[in-house]
């Protein structure tokens, strides 16, 4: 028993999404899970914490065996309150999501799926986002499953660097559609943002944040281009975010 | 007056907060400024964004001459409106801040303050995040506008590489005391977070965020590490997270 690995999951979408019942389902295959995650949707939340507002914490069977808990706070207070409240130990391994929509390129940086990686690196724990290309609430996440299963198993059998966790996305292909993994780099693309201005009821302004996202990078190892062509892609990502190769260029400023 | 600079200040702190008024104070030496905020404090947003709600953004006259606009979002949704919204231009700088606390090291992930750089980076305009490590309301900032002055004159006058933006923290000290300015790497420490457990009215428990931050990173010349000797810190910092020397290492699992 004193050999069991204990995996965390958690996600963005809340404790009701389809896809972090999915990811449950696999990690149970490799060990013991507990399950902590948000009460409600936490999409866009980044690296967001709770700081002015107390925490609630409860826990609920909406998993059948696997103990699991809804928390009022974000993916990171999510992982905080796992490690240091739930668990009172550090798991061997987090996985967070299936989210339902991609995190690809700098979507890294907006989304809670992925912040709750990234808290689980900083916390030395190996941590792993999976990430769907399907938005729909009843997305078909049985491709991704398959790949998660192959990931956290290699994840739990190989030695995984410290500082760094793995950005997984799935593209929204059939298994058999999909030609297989791959490492890649963060696409250097951002959101060229545009507002939907509307009126309220009283005839005052108000705006929705929508857009069209823009690859600007050409590289033929982008996550961006490896889901095009039908892989899985794999980022690792940091949490160290130093430019150490412009240090140089800022010592020069001679400030 | 087509030379005049455009400058866009914004924080986490709101715009009822010290520290934007003393930065948009120095900023206006330099040429126009618009100030974009959030009409309440934001602190620990990290890099979260709006999506399921209606964004609100109301022009307010607490910057004497300065155009100024409150937002109900958080600063990355300030930095998107300001753009796209309000100067429907990019400007020639962003500077975020001043920020009421220090945000050396991984407090680069939660910081509100940083992240609305981190975002200018991503639209490719020069950004700098300012933070001094007092979190007083009240606190003295006339030493950190004495750098920032500095900084953001050279910033307006030097090559600004793509990608990256500036996180600048200045120690709680006497402007006489300061040794002067470095450039240095985001120091690899975490919060040992510890949750204040309370019981509220109707016995049932809730949580505080609390912790104590631990310094786990020997290097010389990280930014804890110069704040502590005296130094203002100046951390150029990315919004591409890939771990480039972890490539081979995860390409080596063969998954």
């Amino acid at each position: 028993m004193n050999s069991e690995k204990l995996i965390l999951v958690t996600n963005d979408d809340s404790v009701s999404a389809k896809g972090i019942h999915a990811l449950t389902e696999v990690a149970s295959k490799f060990g013991k899970v507990v399950v902590v995650a948000p009460d409600k949707p936490q999409s866009g939340m980044g690296h967001a914490i709770t700081i002015n507002d107390p925490l609630r914490l409860n826990q609920i069977d909406l998993f059948g065996e696997v103990e699991a808990y809804s928390c009022s706070g974000t993916p990171v207070d999510c992982v905080k309150l796992a490690i240091y409240e739930v668990l009172h130990r550090k798991p061997d391994l987090i996985v967070s999501g299936i989210n339902h929509g991609e995190n690809s390129s700098t979507n890294v940086l907006y989304s809670g799926t992925m912040s709750a990686a990234i808290e689980g690196a900083m916390e030395g724990i190996s941590s792993i986002g999976f990430s769907l290309a399907d938005y729909e609430p009843n997305a078909d996440f049985s491709a991704t499953k398959y790949f998660a299963s192959i990931i956290i198993e290699k994840a739990l059998n190989s030695e995984f660097p410290g500082g760094v966790c793995l950005n997984v996305n799935v593209p929204k292909l059939k298994k058999s559609e999909i030609k297989g993994i791959k490492i890649c780099k963060q696409a250097h693309a951002f959101w060229a943002d545009r507002f939907d201005k509307r009126k309220d009821q009283f005839g005052r302004s108000y705006f929705w944040l929508t857009g069209e996202f823009s690859d600007v990078d050409q590289r033929p190892d982008t996550d961006l281009h490896v889901l095009k062509e039908g892989y899985v892609s794999v980022v690792p990502t940091l949490y160290d975010l130093t430019a150490y190769d412009k240090l140089t260029h800022f010592q020069n400023w001679h400030l």
